[in-house]
C-alpha cells in the first residue's frame, strides 16, 4: 500500500474521547434522574443532538446547548437557574479534559513519519480539536489538521480537492465505520478500521463492510506492516 | 502587488455579519431590560464572550452559551425555563439568517478570478461558515474556505505552511486590523482594510497602522486597479 497521504481519524483513534462523553452523560443523567430513566435520558439527548445538526454540527458546544434543551424539555421548563449552570459546567469540563493517547499511537507513527504525508482529519469543535492535538503532544508528527464539519463522501471530496490527492492515493484511518470508512471508500478511497471500545450510537451501522481497499484491525500497531 | 494567494475575511468583507448579532443582542436586551440597562446587558455578555474565548472560540454556539450564563447571572439564577428556550432561539436565529452579499463583492471575484488562487479566511462556527458560504452563491470564486480558531500570527503562519505560500506572497482582505491586518503584516505578509461601518467591540484597536505592506479603501472595488 502507497498511500500519499494518510489521514488519522482524532477521537477513539488517536486518543480516548466517548469515555468523557460518556461520564458527561452520567452527570446530567445523575442530574436529572428524579425525572425519567438514565435510558430515557440518554434518548432524549441523542434526539436532540440529531435534530439540531444540520444547525449545530459535531462538537462539545453543539452537545452542551443540546443537553441544555434536552433539561428544558424533561422539567417541563421548570429547571433551576442553578442546574443550568451545572449542564453549563458539564460541557466545561468537557473541554478541558486531558489528552491521553491510545496504546501505542507514538510507536506507529514514529514508524510512519518518514516514509508517508500524515494529517488528522476529525470532526467536533475547531477550537476544542486544536487544543487536544496540541496537548497531545504528536502535533509534529502531522503536517496539519483538518477539522471537518462532517464526514460525508462530499467533505472528503472537497478535502482531497484542497490536499490535491486522488482518492485512489488516500488512507482513512479510524474507529467509526459511518464517518472513517464508509464514505472514503465510495469515493475511492482506502480505509482502515480499528474499533474502539465503545462506539457513539450515532456512529454505529448494521452491517459489515467487504470492499478490496478496506482493512479491518484490532490494534494500531497491525497497520505497520502494510506499509514496509 | 502579485500575490500568489488573495485570502478574503468573511463576516462583514464578503457579506452582513455584525448586524444580525447587534439585533441578537437587542433581543436578549428586550426579554431582560427589567434587571439592568441595555449597555449594562451588553458588556455583561462581552465579558462573559472573552472569558470564554479560550474554551469556546468564537462563532454562533459560543455566542449563545455566552448568553445563556450572562442571563443567569443578571437574574440571579432566577430566570425561567422559557426564558433560557428565548435565549437559544435568539442563537438558532442567527444560525439562519440570510446571507447577504457585501456591495460589489461580485464583480471583484469576477476580475480577480482568472489571476489569482482566492481563498476565505474567517473565524467562527465551521459548519456555519462553510453553510454561508454555499448559500452565498460565491462559493466557485475561491478555491477553500479556512475556518480559523483565531486569527493570531501564530495561526496564520500554520495556515500558510500548509497552503506551502510565503507570507510575502499573501494578501489578506478584511475589516478588521485586530486580526486581518495586524497579525498578517507582523509575520510578513500583505494587508487591505476595508471598513465595515459597525464593530465588534472586541475587534476594535485604538491607533493607527503605517505599514508598506498596508493599504486601507473605502470601498471592496478600489483594491482592483492593484493586481491589474
Amino acid at each position: 500500500m502507497k498511500p500519499k497521504i494518510i489521514a488519522f481519524d482524532a477521537d477513539d483513534t488517536l486518543w480516548h474521547n466517548e469515555p468523557y462523553f460518556d461520564e458527561a452523560q452520567n452527570k446530567f443523567c445523575e442530574l436529572f434522574s428524579g425525572y425519567a430513566s438514565k435510558q430515557e435520558l440518554l434518548r432524549l439527548i441523542l434526539n436532540h443532538q440529531i435534530t439540531n445538526l444540520p444547525l449545530y454540527g459535531f462538537g462539545i458546544k453543539a452537545f452542551t446547548l443540546s443537553m441544555i434543551e434536552s433539561a428544558l424539555e424533561i422539567t417541563n421548563h421548570s429547571i433551576s437557574g442553578q442546574n443550568i449552570e451545572k449542564v453549563l459546567q458539564i460541557g466545561k469540563d468537557l473541554l478541558q479534559k486531558p489528552v491521553e493517547l491510545l496504546p501505542e499511537i507514538i510507536e506507529v507513527l514514529e514508524q510512519l513519519k518518514g516514509s508517508h504525508k500524515l494529517i488528522v482529519a476529525t470532526k467536533g469543535d475547531l477550537k476544542d480539536q486544536h487544543r487536544k492535538l496540541h496537548e497531545s503532544g504528536i502535533g509534529a508528527y502531522f503536517h496539519h489538521i483538518e477539522v471537518m464539519s462532517d464526514k460525508t463522501e462530499l467533505d472528503y471530496e472537497k478535502m482531497l480537492l484542497r490536499l490535491d490527492c486522488k482518492p485512489t492515493d488516500f488512507l482513512m484511518i479510524g474507529n467509526s465505520l459511518k464517518s472513517d470508512v464508509l464514505p472514503v471508500l465510495n469515493i475511492g478511497g482506502h480505509a482502515i478500521h480499528i474499533p474502539y471500545h465503545t462506539t457513539w450510537e450515532y456512529e454505529q451501522i448494521d452491517f459489515e463492510i467487504e470492499h478490496d481497499n478496506f482493512r479491518a484491525f484490532e490494534k494500531i500497531t497491525e497497520i505497520v506492516p502494510l506499509f514496509s
